[in-house]
């Protein structure tokens, strides 16, 4: 008897080597944490393997990660997951948040069966650096031209062959670097009374780092060091060199993973 | 010649044992921290005394917090204070920005001439705690009635003697405890991904740990310990120990500010 089960977890992701285990075990991943807090909970001799929908990098954050993982064990109700979910936040460090746990289809994976994943990226564009939003937001100083950061962000959505925009080491030649970006949006917002430019973008599937170099590129033409007319360029020459610099890892929030209706199972109230 | 000046800072007030400075100048309180990063960015031998429109206890944030004071030098023209801010940036913890420094009317108090100030609570109502507003928010997963809250507030708004939601300590009995609270809203609000009930409350002046002794009194009829209709004998008693609990410092931030027109002086562009 086995169950596959979706766990939804935030984490505040500075202190942390990224989300996905590394060999050294000293290397504190939220993977790592959350498998050993699975075994514990759960009473396991061996921590179940966890499956994540995007694997973010060290610093950068999630307020809506999905990790699946299969139990051999009865399905557990809806008291048993609240308990357990009461359990792994008592164990976990405050930087990491246990918030839903929920049985899956059979056969789930966070991974390879989420629809689309949605990034925000938040910059703090004021002379003086964000006091509230400091862990969260990227500091940039300069005058920002949010018309042609408008024009630039057009040319990035779509299906597009995005090798320029995801680091070399992951896309070797014969790796397939084409996603699809629907939706990239420029959000300006107030957040706890400090103002942000919020740049969500929403995409199938991302490559190594592409939000990042992605706002990385736009930071550089919102200031005027590059023309949104260089996207179609940089997309063509599918070169990492040709892209701008690659954005601070603690601007960067996974916000929300999509699945397809009846993935999950929801317990009546 | 002497110039007073206005200075609005933000500050995460967590790592700080309030605003005032204490006797004891190893204790880190933020007025210390400012007076010190003026007299090194001023070169002034002695630092600046400094008065704030509002004094937050430990732990306790400010989004806006107004500091007054005066210096023997000739007005310091836009460019001057843009570079002083930079300073002063510079010099100070992470935790506190300078975001604006302004000549003031001769004599102004940022105490004493304040209209009215804001104050924002911020409640996070859900199982499991908050990941990104840990530091601003207080956890509070009971169930809450907003109805109830709404009804409670309403007893608040206007004139009273707030003497029962202060520190005994800080009010003999001839101190005038009478305030006025001109707003008082509840607000639902997503911040950062995360759903928070914001109260958000206007008055003339606050009393010593006023804000948080309502918030902790309103908590407690938000989640069915007492009763809304209790608030007028809770004001009539004038005894603190009639009113809740003291709510958590990191819970409250002071927000705004608000002074008369002209008492600042606008540089034009």
């Amino acid at each position: 008897m086995s169950q596959t089960y979706a766990l939804t977890l935030a984490y505040n992701g500075l202190k942390f080597s990224g989300f996905a285990r590394q060999k050294d075990p000293a290397i504190s991943t939220v993977q790592e944490i959350l498998e050993q807090a699975l075994a514990t909970v759960l009473r396991l001799d061996t921590p179940p393997q966890t499956v994540c929908a995007g694997r973010t990098d060290a610093g950068v954050h999630a307020l809506n990660q999905v990790v699946s993982f299969k139990l051999q064990t009865p399905t557990f109700n809806a008291e048993q997951c609240a308990q357990i979910i009461r359990s792994l936040n008592a164990l976990t460090p405050l930087d990491i948040t246990v918030k839903e746990l929920r049985p899956a289809q059979s056969g789930f994976s966070a991974r390879f069966d989420a629809l689309s994943r949605e990034y925000r990226y938040y910059i703090f564009n004021k002379p003086y650096p964000p006091t509230f939003m400091r862990d969260f937001a990227w500091h940039l100083p300069q005058n920002i031209n949010t018309n042609t950061l408008k024009i630039a962000t057009n040319y990035l959505l779509g299906e597009h062959d995005f090798r320029s925009f995801c680091t070399s080491a992951s896309a070797p030649p014969e790796k397939n670097t084409i996603r699809t970006i629907t939706s990239l949006e420029l959000i300006e917002q107030d957040i706890m009374g400090e103002e942000l430019l919020t740049i969500r973008i929403v995409g199938n599937a991302f490559l190594h780092s592409m939000v990042r170099i992605i706002v990385g590129t736009l930071a550089e033409i919102a200031v005027g060091k590059r023309e949104a007319e260089e996207i179609p360029h940089i997309l063509a020459s599918a070169t990492r060199e040709t892209a701008g610099q690659t954005a601070p890892a603690h601007g960067l929030t996974l916000y929300h993973v999509e699945y397809p209706k009846k993935t999950f199972h929801t317990f009546s109230k």
